[in-house]
């Protein structure tokens, strides 16, 4: 039997489920030096918590997160909750001296994201692991588009075009949920899914983005206070309104550490779009297309074929060759959006057990942050702005 | 605490594997009335059950189905076998008065098929459920498919297109596994992968085969004897041959009951094609499409809709709103090929919950055992053949 | 100046509009050694004709087709006249020495092509060219298909998947145009549609279809007379109506000659498909991939290049190094249906000036009619049916 | 027989040849109340304009357009020249009282567009029509896109995603030729086929661009100069080079005039792109996505169906409904790049025979200049940049 890894996880909404799925599964698909064990689950609304253990298969909950913190018994914290709350909960966390699995964004400000990062590089020391969750790097398209660019299958990268596109709140009256609340969420749609193609984007090109200019609009500006929410959906009363302190699509231009030049978007506004994370990059040699509603596929550009035989190559990233998949079904069954998670787990699990760090490290979600900051300063200033280094 | 729902699985290959994903997954997801318990996974070889057990996650695992079938402490014995072990193994499982989920096809002949839908039917009035797993009516792009067809939304149907394509032993050299014997796997592309086409189509038109001309072919005749398998890939040893049984390629054209006429073709000499199961259907009022590659995905023509804004609409299958979705993930979210059998198993605890019997019953899969038989009895005759009722 | 080709062209509806753009354009984009001249169009309407010599652009019309071969200054006749006028025309024709283009297909029985492609042999001894214009082998895409599999890119092709599918008569009330009449058209979507996928899928694979298994249907077999029609599309009156003599669809397997199995399915009740002529053939060294639906693609698989690269290549086929291309605009700037009647006369005119002879000749057409026969004889004698060689 | 318009083309490279294949199909399209007659082609090259005036078929040819503008037998120059010479030439034709057609861009500076504007404004108090050539307007699927805003069918427009993907200077050692030389074509990939999509997004959505934040950047600073160039392709002698005096790239941010908020980006380094012009527009009751790589189609998501049926529908944009279409062919038959130019030539003959004047005028290609203006400046100054009114 292999040793256990026991997991506390801190928050049960959206991604706690997406957490609890991957530490289920994981062990019974990859052959890792540790077992997830699923201990404890943590909220701060008793009854929730309760049926949330019951929901998600944790053996026991618990309203105190920082009694949790203490527990000699849990080894690793896997936070879950809105942004406001990462930065205090990972510092206790790693203070204690557990590895810390923190959900994106890093936290709500650059200051928090600063701190955490070196509290972060003091626990390595210590051999304590940290990582940021940034999930869609495990999608195996995503993964293979980063392989590929690094073999050097597309050559010198000219152009970056990302975008993530959503429509869950284009109509007027779906209500002002914690993602609209600035205090709560930090920003809108730059931070909840520009992050992630900001990351996305830097993981797979293997650059950095130096300077933007950006433009930021709230197209609804009042919206009717949420009675119920979960997931990204909810209901409210139309009655009694409230202001939406946040960006509901962000725009920007970029200029990349290794000579790229970019166009990134990120909004709630795409009538049509459900998660349309697009990334395509334009190369010396050739291209390459990922859009996660088609999240098994990755379309290849490759300009060294002979002449008249080109084209964008939809490569269905379901054989065994590609990252992540050998563990999974035969060639031709798709995968899920709740892979991604398993994956990064995984990948958490594997380095656990190796004593080697994980990434994204804490500071390499600092440096997310960093982008978000400077984007927010662009589109308030109308100014190109460089990104701190 | 609900009541638990106590599991043996016999077999724990590649449609173990995925049965066991479903039982571990199905309550975290799901409401329902019993608790799924993975007690015992049985199987012939002692250590490679053993390793079964802990890897696929069963409390016990055992090497003698028939005690297994004989305890106390088992509610429900799921068949993962091949097709040449069902019939013995159900029939006993239904005298024992436990409930029984057998993997496709129901057996490798008409008559043992026949001795499992009299059994089952007998079982039945002593509140003891079966069902057959034809997963891929729980895809939630081809439930839809099936609800739109009953609404009438497509009108009168006139054509069905079905075909699986595969490519997996495309190369001559491919051993020769269990799937290419005729004794253990009862026929090849046709029973393994033709089933599901005969299934679906019949399960979303509501139409039965009345008859078919078929043709079928076997391109390579003798292949090395395999050394290793696992799922669909393996290895094998070019130096020893042995003679391929059963067909590389079934192709049918058949008159439905309703006064559709369609074509079928079951291959795995499609080369490029992975899993593509695609099934298209015309009707007087619109069109749907479905193709298991993009499984979150049913394409629909609405030819009601206004002239010149009338296309093939590739509706994105992940909103709350559509079959079984609402229990995963927020719109735009992708599900993968095991939410199939998580949905199987759904659909069989909810009907043992509520006291219903769950479809496809082993008399729809008798039926479809009965179009099989009429497939190959064309084939070899080369008349058209009509289907047993 | 180059030598004159004067043609002089029979019927003037769809087909007759097709060619005339044809014969207007082809010398503008492609160096022949002939030019050609659109002297003479001819119909049996006085008025009709000479509305139709102004609107296509021809120097002169007449009524009277055998004094138009008679002509000395006439060297070539076109034929776009339904079916069951094309043998008395051709026939004529290559009797007075002149050049003949036959629209497809050849004839509404196989005696006249018989006797057709008995006179074209004899005329080919003058020096007389003939052709039958299946004008779908023009399709850049097809062409580049057809040299793809005959430089082996594919290997040995396992499988034939050939649709055409269109759905302009799925409403009942649509009236009953002279292509809905045996004695006028021959047959139905079989003869119209069905003709040109045989025709092309020999002509890619250089596979000829050996034997046969059909079905035929007529889902709606009364409908009213029309009163007007022009193209595909017609008006009527449903109070008078009459009975549909040909087949709606027509569905068949085949074995062809290089031992590839086939499917094939011809269809006007395809709701939705609007020109939807997909071939789709399986090799065992790649698959290709056409639909006439986005006809300046051509989906090419590989599976020669790398594990985990593959995948279905959509190839846009504009560039000069394509076949027909370089004549036209720069690359991804797309053409459209009429370029390959353009293509069709290029390659006629081609032969005609370096006494070569043209393909598909009319012995070829004749084979088609054989194929089309059996198909024919095997949907009335529900039999496998051997094509005549 | 209706009266003619003669025409007089300057210019007769890749433009040239699509505006002559247009002038010489138009009539035997479309019912117009002028026919077009193919007068006098003009060029400097006495034998280049001599072979031209064969190849493209214009009854004849002159060296000197200053003579053809004076000509009485003229009623319409079209200018199919490099930007630089537009402004000389369109201002001594309209002076002359010939109605002029004149390609995109309008000049190469803002300065001569407004002297264009100026003289196209006065010349029109006489009756002489003027036009600049925004083929992509003519696309049917452009005009239906429209059309369908124009319908509200999307409601109130949120966001702009366009971009103009090419890629035939990826290789460095691709010439120097006039489309790379400031002087000659005023701007790079920005004026050429960035002036589409600003064009082309302000006629669909009925909104002016306002401001813009843009960059631009050249990534192959020194190109041998050129031997020979057709088209867009040519061949150069790599041992003298010139210095790229055009930006490759340019990228920019954009408010509308209506509130929606805008990405362009225009580019020549986009590997695999060909001709890859793509606008999409997300409402608040819709959206609509257009690519010309499949000009034939137009995606259309209708926020208004039934929950659970909405998707992108590609229209097949070939029906008698869609614009233009219903004077091509059948239903399901695709048209292809030169139609656009058809379509321009229809409205513009139909324009000057109702004597109505015709879109875009001048005037509004004068707007895109500022533009492109705007454009230009931000780059240079890094700012936000108003668009002159």
């Amino acid at each position: 039997m292999s040793e256990q890894l026991r997991v506390g996880m801190v928050g049960y909404a959206f991604m706690g489920a997406a957490h609890s799925q991957a530490w289920r599964t994981v062990n019974h698909f990859f052959d890792l030096p540790l077992s997830a064990r699923m201990s404890v689950v943590c909220g701060r609304d008793p009854s929730g918590v309760a049926a949330a253990r019951d929901k998600l298969g944790w053996e026991s909950s618990t309203t105190d997160w920082r009694s949790l913190i203490e527990r000699d018994d849990i080894d690793l914290i896997d936070i879950c909750t809105p942004g406001d709350t990462h930065a205090e909960i990972a510092l206790a966390a790693l203070a204690a001296g557990k590895h810390v699995l923190c959900e994106k964004p890093l936290a709500n400000t650059v200051a928090e994201a600063r701190q955490m990062a070196a509290a972060a590089s003091a626990a390595q020391a210590q051999g304590v692991r940290s990582m940021c969750g940034f999930n869609y790097r495990r999608v195996p398209a995503v993964e293979l588009m980063r392989r590929m660019v690094a073999a050097g299958r597309i050559g010198q990268i000219r152009h970056v075009r990302a975008v993530y596109l959503q429509d869950w709140i284009v109509d007027p009256d779906f209500p002002l949920v914690w993602r609209l609340r600035k205090e709560v969420a930090g920003s809108g749609a730059l931070g909840d899914i520009g992050a992630h193609i900001i990351d996305m984007t830097q993981f797979v090109t293997g650059q950095s983005i130096a300077s933007v200019s950006a433009l930021t609009e709230t197209f609804v500006r009042s919206r009717p206070l949420p009675s119920a929410s979960s997931g990204l959906s909810a209901t409210g009363d139309s009655s009694d309104r409230g202001e939406v302190t946040v960006d509901d699509a962000a725009l920007f231009l970029a200029r990349l550490s290794g000579g790229a030049i970019a166009t990134y978007e990120a909004t709630r506004f795409a009538t049509g779009r459900k998660n349309g994370l697009r990334v395509e990059l334009n190369g010396s040699l050739g291209s390459l297309v990922f859009d996660f509603e088609r999240m098994n596929e990755l379309s290849f550009y490759d300009a060294t074929l002979p002449a008249g035989e080109q084209g964008f190559t939809p490569i269905l990233v379901t054989e065994p060759e590609h990252p992540y998949m050998a563990a999974w079904w035969p060639t031709g069954h798709p995968i899920g959006y709740e892979h991604t998670f398993t994956h990064e787990v995984r990948d958490l699990i594997a380095s656990i057990g190796d004593k080697t760090d994980p990434a994204p490290s804490f500071s390499d979600a600092l440096q997310v942050q960093l982008v978000l900051d400077a984007v927010s300063q662009s589109a308030q200033s109308s100014q190109w702005t460089k990104v701190e280094v």
